[in-house]
């Protein structure tokens, strides 16, 4: 099962955190920038190809304290096919490191269309006969509000091809809570009802360390929310986003685990990506200081959750 | 506003409705796909290919009777980057031909994120200084899960740009139910509090034809939720999938027009691509049997609505 993959690498490196890889092209330096302009010019081409040099500067500082990295869709995209190309080099590279991979896509769609998002991302795409990987990452970031039979092709995909799904919960953002702290007549709120439905999902998919294939997206902004759904999804391996820049901090974090440190992963991506700022370092520092402000977020967490320990 | 370009080009043509563009390899014909892989091997390469000229043989055959197309990006991403080329260059073509282009993405992040999306899909990207369309459709559909920081991005760019959204509001897949129909305390469902919300962004970007530059999407396969939204969303526009292939018929689709026609305009994706099936020709006859199937669901729809009044 993918998680339990994921929880070993979490293990071996003491470190129960995920470097987004969400790269603007203001935050890549200029040397790169220049250099891939003056090869490709000021175009998308040009773009990705600064992008892709700066993610693998990062991920040559961090694969071997980090255990896994979360690119971001949207950052790809909005450089076009180019970037998108990017994107699945990224993975790719990050893949061959040994790190594990979770695209943020947010991907959600009617059963039909989710079997093609699903063999997209996760799994592999027929052409001809030809069993051919169009992005292959080890887990995608979903949104659950069509219900089981837009989740069901992914379940199937993460079955035969040990891969994971994170399911939106509680989001990190301000106005998360528009809808999903609106209470059900039942009593319960939007977000407990998504998470309810990541638990009985998740009973397809069971793993050793308790955690089932279908993980859930619960942000480190609403603390009590954390702390409730630990408790009320106790088989749902949480992804954490709003640490650091969205106002995170490790205090907020720690409800996301167990006693023995498992049943987490939290998220820094500008934190990770322009840690030379606040290093008072310069821009061509970016990668030396991304490695630097690894080992500090994972110790920062670490020094609230203790040891993790299988 | 973008939907009152829409509304224009569904009045000119006297039909509502949109072609979904959700290839697959295997709607393509032998013809077509033995040249691209000639070309280009058995790869996602020369699938992309195939797919393209798919689209473009469909686009030359409906570009003046149906007023726009919806691409499915799932159905392109499953094809890799160079599936996601395709897109691209899909939507170049349709407007290119005067086609109002709606890509299919549902897509939904954070604000910051959502800046992406909206500049990746409806914007512009700044490479250096340089203003690049990526991807350059009409109008995007997106998921509001996330509340309204998730939207207002859109917004921004839906006023500066002339786009238009469409949030998923009521779904046309057999589970849309198990969220979307849950009762709120407030004794409201969730899937009409969504289009509550859908009223309240729309309030910034209105339409001279009464409908508003934030449109929701409510499925066919659901006629009486449909007759509910369109008198309790009364200046949202209403993207309606489920008609043909998923089951929707004219009789359901109807309740989403008001009465003048406007209000609504209906997808069909299958049934379009796939249209020699039914109508007893070869694979080769793809491209002239959706002209005819385009044709034919123009007049099932304008046999329930009557004429398009402006």
């Amino acid at each position: 099962m993918a998680f339990d993959r994921l929880i070993e690498n979490i293990i071996q490196k003491q470190n129960p955190t995920v470097a987004g890889l969400d790269p603007k092209l203001e935050y890549v330096p200029a040397s790169i920038k220049n250099a891939c302009f003056e090869k490709y010019g000021k175009t998308l081409e040009g773009a990705a190809a600064a992008l892709l040099e700066f993610n693998k500067a990062i991920i040559d500082q961090i694969y071997d304290i980090v255990p896994a990295i979360k690119p971001q869709a949207a950052y790809y995209e909005m450089y076009g096919w180019q970037g998108v190309k990017a994107l699945a080099d990224t993975i790719a590279y990050a893949k061959s490191k040994g790190m594990f991979v979770m695209t943020d896509g947010k991907r959600n769609d009617i059963g039909t269309t989710m079997e093609a998002y699903a063999a997209a991302h996760l799994g592999v795409t027929d052409v001809a006969g030809e069993s051919v990987e169009a992005f292959g990452a080890d887990a995608l970031t979903v949104n659950g509000y069509l219900g089981s039979d837009g989740i069901r092709p992914l379940l199937n995909i993460c079955k035969a091809e040990d891969k994971g799904i994170f399911v939106l919960v509680k989001t990190s953002n301000p106005s998360s809570g528009e809808l999903q702290d609106m209470k059900l007549e039942n009593g319960v709120s939007v977000y407990e009802q998504m998470g309810r439905m990541c638990e009985g999902w998740g009973e397809e998919l069971p793993g050793k360390y308790g955690y089932s294939g279908v993980g859930a997206v619960v942000g480190a902004t609403y603390p009590e929310q954390l702390k409730e759904m630990r408790e009320k999804a106790p088989h749902t391996f949480f992804l954490v986003p709003g640490y650091g820049a969205q106002g995170g901090g490790a205090e907020d974090a720690k409800f996301a685990f167990d006693k023995n440190g498992f049943g987490a992963i939290i998220n820094s991506s500008r934190g990770i990506m322009c840690a030379w700022k606040k290093q008072g370092l310069t821009e061509e520092d970016f990668a030396a200081a991304a490695g630097v402000e690894a080992l500090r977020m994972k110790e920062d967490i670490l020094s609230v959750i203790g040891e993790i320990k299988a």
